[in-house]
Order: structure tokens, then sequence, then C-alpha cells
């Protein structure tokens, strides 16, 4: 198998209201791609959020009491500290300056994937999309509508993990892929019954397009040729672990 | 940016003793592929500890009373019980048969990386490498000394991870690249600058090849050819959070 990570540059500053999937589609037919059907198209949350309007102007925020004590310990913006908590359901670690929290879609995250990185002049920020699946169909949709080339989507964020160093790319949200890959009930060559193997597809996807779509590359779009990949209705929020199942909870 | 993953399959099968440097090689030159200072070789784990003689007959395994116990509760094989309690140094969690430690190495992963699956006929088990950043270096000098390409090496193994769902291709041990990519004090194409973005190279290049190498496929070595990386003599273990900088413990 031979798999191919093309990294899509060159996009104009995407603006609240923007047509992405004709942003994208121009831009990869004027690099000189084709686009297929077979295709994973991977796109950072960033450029989606602000299409959406996911964006708040730095100086519209009023910190709460408690946003404000917690920044001023940590020497943080309290505007950004509010807009996490804003965006949050629960708080998972509150430490060190450091703040993790479980957003109101189930992802556990730092600052709630608050950003305030790649949008100009650092006085607003990028929330995330409200529902990173629902960006993930519309897109796809919008770029089958325009080629006729039927690509799984995956919105892809940067996040951080227990355990281990560094921040890695996973997917937020999914859209003609299955995000899980079972092979429950599998024999593997040897003919040794696979039993509780689930290969986290998506978030692989994700990863692998970030090693082309680095925080300095301006490279926001990653497509992907030649992965066979198990087309399907799976979304991103299957990728959160239900809290009953999650012996870190 | 573009970035071609490129999947080695047909190896023979790995016996304690193989030259894997050797057999790589010439398997990547029967395929009709070049080799460059500036590829990464992704290797999982499984044939590197297969070739280092980390085998274990399961007949040869005496379990203690406790591994005897958490196995007959839980349906399990004692013998693999008593195989993941000695590769470790504490156990994470321990609950609802599921048994996550930290390995002498540090790493924290399910059954302390002990697998039966891919191993003949299912009564052996495979331990992780002892020191996967020396296996990684020395089939790093293997090949360059074979071919003069001084490529990075990636050996990689599948982990679960908290928070969510399905196992990710993660990177046990490396050579010849920096695992972790700081952005700190950089800034991005806004001026804005980066504070905290670290990025877990190796772990995305060890998640990519895992779209290639899935547990069914029989491919356990990935040439990634066109990735731009930082050189260096960091390590797989400069990916394990240090106890006092990890909030989840």
């Amino acid at each position: 198998m031979k798999i191919e990570l093309i990294g899509i540059d060159g996009l104009p500053e995407i603006a609240p209201g923007a047509d992405l999937g004709d942003v994208i589609v121009s831009r990869i037919t004027a690099m000189g791609h084709s686009l297929s059907s077979s295709d994973v198209l991977v796109v950072t949350q960033k450029i989606v959020s602000k299409a959406e309007g996911r964006i708040v102007p730095l100086s519209s925020v009023e910190p709460s009491p408690f946003a404000a004590l917690w920044a001023k310990t940590h020497h943080l913006d309290a505007r950004l500290v509010e807009l996490a908590l804003r965006e949050s359901r629960r708080i998972v670690r509150m430490d060190r300056g450091v703040l993790i929290t479980e957003t109101h879609h189930g992802f556990v995250c730092a600052n709630a994937g608050v950003d305030v990185s790649n949008v100009s002049g650092g006085q607003t920020a990028t929330l995330l999309p409200i529902d990173a699946d629902a960006s993930a169909r519309a897109l796809r949709a919008a770029i089958a509508a325009r080629t006729g080339a039927e690509m799984a989507v995956v919105i892809s964020d940067t996040f951080g993990r227990p355990w281990r160093e560094g921040l890695v790319n996973i997917a937020l949200g999914t859209a003609g892929i299955e995000p899980l890959h079972s092979f429950v009930g599998s024999t593997d060559p040897h003919g040794f019954s696979l039993q509780a193997t689930v290969q986290a597809v998506a978030d692989e996807v994700a990863a692998a397009a970030g090693l082309v779509s680095s925080k300095l590359s301006r490279t926001p779009v990653v497509l992907i040729k030649g992965l066979t990949y198990q087309r399907g209705m799976g979304t991103g929020r299957d990728l959160l672990r239900a809290p009953e199942r999650d012996l870190f909870r």
C-alpha cells in the first residue's frame, strides 16, 4: 500500500461566511491535483471555525471573578480563561496554570480548544466548531456537489494527552469514514483471534496530516490519496470514550 | 509538501537473532524502492522484539497467586497476566479485566505491551524491546552501513489512551529524529508568538505509519519519503511525560 499526503497551502484568509468547500476545491484544482471519492480530506479546525464565525474579539469578553483570579495567579489572559470556561461543562484538571476541561461536546483538552494563534494580531480567539461532525458533513457535501467526488472529510485539531509529551493532531469531526476500525472477531495472519483491537483510524489520519500542516506552515488542508478506509456514518463523537468505559475518570 | 507512506510487506518470518537491517533493506530493494538519508523508516515493535529474542513460550511461565486470581476473576490467561506484571514497575489501573501498567521503561499501556497476536499459534508472547531507542539506533546504523543512507528510524507500537476510544500507533523508540518539535519562541504567520506548542512529531510519524501497517496487513515496515524533520539525538523516552509534569498522576 502506498499513501500520499499532499499539503494544500496558499489558501486565502478565511473570513466568517466563507464558502470553505469552494475555496478548498478551487485551490486544489489550481495546484493541479485531482479529487476522487477514495480520497480523504483533512482540514484543521481553525479555518472551519473561522468560516463558521466561531471567532470572538477579546475586547468583548468580560471575565468572571473566578476566571480573573485564576488568570492573575498564573499570568494568563483572563478573557481567554473566561472563554475556556464558557466552552466547558466540566473542569478535568486545573493546576500549575494549566486548564484541562471537558467541552460541551465531550472533548477533553487544554483551554477547551480556545486558541489565539493564527488569528490576526492575537486579539481575537477562535472557538471549536459547535458540531465538527456537521461541519465535516457539510464540507463533504459541498465538495461532492462541486466535483462529484464523495470523499471522506476529517476536521482535525491539536491536542495534548496524558502520559506523553507533546501535542498530536486528532479527529474532532468526521464524515464518510468510520473513525474506528474494529478487528474484533478477525484473525491475524497466524490464525490468532484479535479479541479487542479497535484502531482509531480517524485519529491516525489526523496525526498523519499533522506532519504536513504544522503550526508554522500555513497548510490547513491535507489531501490524502491511496488510503483504504471503511466508508460509513461514524462520527468524531464515536472517538470520545463514554465515561462508564473510561478507567481514567 | 508531499509525503509518501510506502508499505513494506512480504518480509520473511523474523526469528530470534535475525539481521533485521539486512532483511528490511533486502526487501525494500527487491520492491524497487530507493533509500535516502531524508527518509524515515517506521518498524513495528513486534518484529524488533522477535529479532531480539524478546519471546517467551507461555508454557514456561509460572503465574503468581496474584496473577492467577486476577486472571481467574476476569477469564484471562494467567500466564499473560504474570508476564505483564513482570514487565511492570507500577499498576496504573486494574479494573474490569483491564490491566494498565507503567513498564520498566516508563510506558503506560495495556498489559505492559505483552502481546500474543501475530505469533505462531498464540502459544508464545512477545515483550517490548528492553531499550527501543537502542533498537532504533542499531537498526539505523545497520541500514546506513549497508546503503549509506542515514535515515531516521522509529520503532512503533499500538497503544490505547485515556479519554478517547481506539488504539493508535505511537513511537516507542527513535533514532536520528527529534521526537518533539518545539515551536516555543516561534511566531506564526500572523506574528503571534506560540508560547507552548510542542509537536510530538515521532508519535505522528508512528500514527501515520499505522494507517499502512494495520494488524491484519502483515506490513510491519513503512518507508516515509518527503517528510521534513529535525535530525537529532532525541529518544522515544523524551516522549514520556515526567511524573512531576504530568497532571494525570
